[in-house]
């Protein structure tokens, strides 16, 4: 990355190194290769493939990507040199967005959080796919995001991998922070490694369990058949000679806050609650119920706070990230062991976690993404997963990531890896949302999703805070009546019921009933918003 | 089932038992319920829960459910007495497609094949839902299939399972025919058992390879690496009490004859083969491949040959279903070994197979369907799933199952299955198919698949005989244009073109244009071609 032609050397200075950094570093090696950000900014080329540790907004790196936007806003060099950027899921909104911002990001893979992606996205500026993200450290490794690379090594998948890690091992291997995601793969895959050790943070030894990811046909199977099973290490194995640089860093992760509660996510969980005890005294679920995945959000946080003073004990965790709520669940003693790919908590949170560190530690283990969302392993527990939608149909189709089909929001994420493979696939969502002109303007039931992350093959059970729709073994025409009448806001039932009921009457007539839909009026509740900002339709003329 | 208020007395005859039969029930006392199946009718009631073994025409139960419907016919019982029906997936059209001309199909889970099965599903009599099939069988045992069911043993999810044997050992274990699918699940869910012990078939016992089926928490790893890998037992234990009779049948499957290729269906072959070459030679695929998925039909067809005259030396099969050419594919030398869960030969092809059955029985294995379409091996073993749609639109999604969104065709399959967790999941299709009034009225390359049955995140290659799509590590946008230019055929090329952009015009200068739509006229091929017999649409106003 050049403003100029001149290049600054790069100023290795060991010893500079703070006495906090000489214990965390113990391969002594690599505290020779200690540098600041600054000093290595011009080694990043236009179109260089990089890949981050950080998952959710958790454990990655800070100061490089800092140290790049600073560079370009200073020398104005907004969408010059754009980057091809790999992270697990998301990141920080002050480096992600801000490098959208500047328009470096020319290819954001698998997921993004923030308001300028989103924008840059939806603007046509940077491409970005969704990919499940089980399957997104393997595509890497597999050289499916690399068909297009032009510069480097061509048997490296990746230029640059830049992560940032709580500790470093004598053999030289990397500890992660408080996540770990597709870290492993982006070290594999990358040419050049740069190190952020965060002294800020504590030394997280022994929180991790990292197995090496194979590739077919050398796979074995995961020989997890309890969340509390290890099968890896401790710390991720790196070629050391490919490590370029080390960076101390003091940033904290940038976490949010918690979504508030509403009186709509307590009535979901509710629901949701009462159903999983009905489930329990059928026998269809143990006593202590089978390890639960949990997405993020409001929703998410009453039912986790619900389970916290529910009726279940020792129950197990298998999800993708866990949230403030956990350690209110952990701290009721009803939470045995929880198992993720990310811990997301406020920054509150994270004070409380690390004051009582003794308290979590024996009951948490963090893998990375490959394996937290295993559809191997979500199977064979027989998690129950929940997670939020943008919009459900009345066949139990549903919306994860596009509104109107087209403007893309966070992204998939793990929904796929688990609602595919769960136990009990559960999407839950308020059965309305508004809009500048109506209260209910937008309804999260509709007659065909505009976009279809999840299939009618997939979902066991949805639920809105007007009730909970139990679909599992039925079909189609038996779906559409019950999702409708448990699920839909009353200001939307009825138009609902007479799509159904119309397009019942003319697909039977034609011979084609199994999935009745008047094709010229699915996506009128859409169109209709799209023209009158609300999807109160007049009818299905 | 009852025409008058008498019901028959069983009456068994072991010293009717044929010599063969003899030989092929080894345990004597199974012998002493030797029954005709006249004498069974009578103990079916309407609304029972009844398993058959079977699958894709293979292996299925026929001399019941023939006494069933002759009973049915005879006596003027239509739509009377009407059965929830299980199967792993279709059986032959005599029986299947006969009770549901009877009317006797309440229900029909998770597949079907035959016309008069989905003429009732569409006309909205068969209750019908689709499901992934490596999850039908778990969900059985779940009970989720069971949830109205309102007689019988509440402990057992079926009233009845009715399976076709080669053998039964002295342990009363069941040898299957040429299939497993659900069969050991539907045995261990039944209150009630029927053997048909077909001793028309050769005795297949050392075929199968069939493990025991847990429900969580208690699922363990499925121990296989490599498509040889045997990890159960040669037959299906079974509780011997909960058999009600056995009865013996010469009655063949019903399997059809192969759908002969094209010259569309090999230049898709064609495409396929030149890309797996490539694949190989990029170092992206070993040079045997690695073990390959091939759905049913003509471009199955097509491909498979083609890898019998191909360049690529022992290769592996890890597939649902073996068909002709797969017979081929081993003579010529190239196939090392081939595992699936139904061998669905026509009758010339079975005749080759069991006459040379010293060639083919130690290079091939059948497992159950929830074995054989396991996401966890699938991914592991790294497939090459290979499937064909009804159409694709331009991003990549793709609807199996619905015509119109809305006529169910033959169902799913387990086609997600696989091209979830493939390492290469590809969709080959047909450009166009002709209508009644157009030789190129339905493009099989839409805006907008009118169902989904795939989502964008789960598709690698698209290949008709117009030329191949390789969608890898693209965004929406950049898949579109490359899917319509490869793909699609000339006669909707503009057309599609005109679609994406206008859509991308219109969806960036609303901030929406991750994937680009224009909603009111996403289904415009569809809608126009049910008013007019052809998608060819005038434009987009």
């Amino acid at each position: 990355m050049r403003a100029t032609p001149r290049v600054r050397n790069l100023v290795f200075k060991p010893s500079s190194a703070s006495s906090v950094l000489r214990e965390r570093v113990r391969r002594p090696a690599f505290l020779e290769k200690l540098a600041q950000p600054e000093d290595l900014v011009p080694l990043f080329k236009n179109d260089d493939y990089i890949g981050w540790s950080g998952f959710t907004g958790v454990g990655y790196p800070k100061r490089i990507p800092t140290a790049i936007a600073d560079y370009v806003q200073v020398n104005n060099l907004q969408s010059q040199n754009r980057f091809n950027l790999f992270v697990g899921a998301s990141v920080g909104t002050e480096v992600e967005d801000r490098w959208a911002e500047l328009d470096i990001i020319a290819r954001r893979y698998p997921h993004q959080v923030g308001k300028e992606v989103a924008k840059g996205i939806n603007a046509g500026r940077i491409e970005f796919a969704d990919k499940h993200l089980s399957m997104f450290p393997q595509d890497l490794t597999y050289g499916y995001y690399s068909l297009k690379k032009k510069h480097g090594d061509p048997k490296k998948h990746l230029n640059w991998a830049i992560v940032e890690a709580t500790a470093i091992t004598e053999d030289g291997h990397i500890v992660p922070g408080a996540s770990v995601g597709a870290t492993p793969e982006i070290l594999e895959t990358a040419e050049k490694i740069i190190i952020e050790v965060n002294t800020h943070l504590p030394n997280l030894e022994g929180l991790h369990d990292i197995s090496h990811s194979f590739i077919p046909p050398n796979r074995q199977p995961y020989l997890i058949s309890h969340p509390e099973d290890r099968i890896g290490k401790t710390s991720i194995a790196i070629d050391p000679d490919r490590v370029v640089a080390i960076i101390e860093s003091h940033l904290p992760d940038n976490t949010g806050g918690n979504a508030p509660e509403t009186a709509e996510s307590k009535a979901i969980a509710g629901h949701l609650i009462d159903f999983l005890s009905s489930e329990v005294d059928a026998g269809r679920l143990p006593k202590s119920l089978l390890p639960l995945q949990s997405g993020i959000g409001n929703v998410a946080n009453s039912i986790i706070g619900g389970l916290a003073e529910g009726p279940f004990d020792k129950v197990m965790v298998w999800t993708e990230v866990l949230q403030d709520t956990f350690l209110q669940f952990f701290d009721s003693g009803k939470l045995d062991f929880a198992t993720a790919t990310s811990i997301k908590f406020s920054p509150e949170g994270f004070d409380h976690f690390y004051g009582h560190w003794a308290n979590y530690k024996d009951r948490l283990l963090l893998r990375s993404q490959q394996v937290a969302n295993a559809p191997e392993i979500i199977r064979r527990l027989g998690v129950i997963a929940m997670n939020t939608p943008l919009e459900v149909d009345i066949y139990a189709h549903a919306n994860s990531t596009c509104a109107l089909g087209s403007r893309m929001l966070n992204g998939l994420g793990g929904s796929g890896d688990f609602l595919r493979n769960a136990k009990l696939s559960i999407m839950h969502t308020p059965s309305s949302r508004p809009t500048k002109t109506d209260p209910t303007g937008i309804s999260c039931i509709v007659p065909f999703v505009s976009h279809v992350d999840h299939t009618e093959h997939d979902l066991d059970i949805i639920v809105t805070e007007q009730g909970l729709a139990d679909v599992r073994g039925l079909s189609p025409r038996e779906r559409a009546p019950i999702i409708i009448e448990k699920c839909a806001h009353p200001d939307y039932k009825d138009m609902l019921l007479d799509y159904y009921e119309i397009s019942l009457k003319e697909c039977l007539a034609h011979g084609r009933g199994h999935e009745p839909h008047m094709l010229r009026n699915a996506f009128k509740f859409h169109t209709h918003f799209l023209e009158h900002g609300t999807m109160k339709v007049n009818g299905w003329d």
